[in-house]
């Protein structure tokens, strides 16, 4: 925390799913390592119980933008609108500082 | 989206567990509970798999900054420092945008 800190990006996205999640799990994966592979990309977490969270951090809003409009990614977004999410919600927000704990260090 | 935003805070906890989480769900429950009883809060979300993700949302900075320094909380971020955690991130951040998709609306 006495290093200065570049702020950077990130999209929390929150979920609950249908019933229906037949082909979710595949154009997951699929999603996931499209948006690793953007310019722009840093990294995601994911975790789901009764609702689902992933999160992935971006170096700007730009690359946000440009991997919200990716083609692929538009046809993902439509196929969860119309038959795997019963709710969602995206959030756009600005790290503006973190820390962490590691037991090994 | 059009109308006027008031920008508002999120604290992403990103774990890892040890091995040893005896104690650990009744924890976390009971800091679920206070937190929600903090001035200034507004919602929180938790989901776990291999990582565990936990979004809470403020109202502000110093809302956060009170709840971090809650005696009890403390007390729970010291016994994870001791028995339950691997590994944590928080990050502190502003949600700057969202929108929403509800099947139902």
């Amino acid at each position: 925390m006495n290093t200065e800190f570049t702020p950077y990006y990130a999209v929390i996205f929150t979920s609950i799913q249908t019933e229906n999640i037949e082909g979710y799990a595949e154009m997951a994966k699929q999603m996931e390592d499209l948006a690793k592979n953007q310019a722009g990309f840093i990294s995601i977490d994911s975790a789901r119980n009764a609702v689902g969270i992933t999160v992935s951090y971006w170096e700007s809003l730009e690359a946000i933008k440009h991997w919200k409009q990716h083609t692929d990614h538009l046809i993902a977004q439509q196929k969860g609108i119309k038959d795997w999410y019963a709710y969602y919600n995206v959030k756009i927000c600005k790290v503006e500082r973190e820390y962490s704990f590691n037991e090994r260090s």
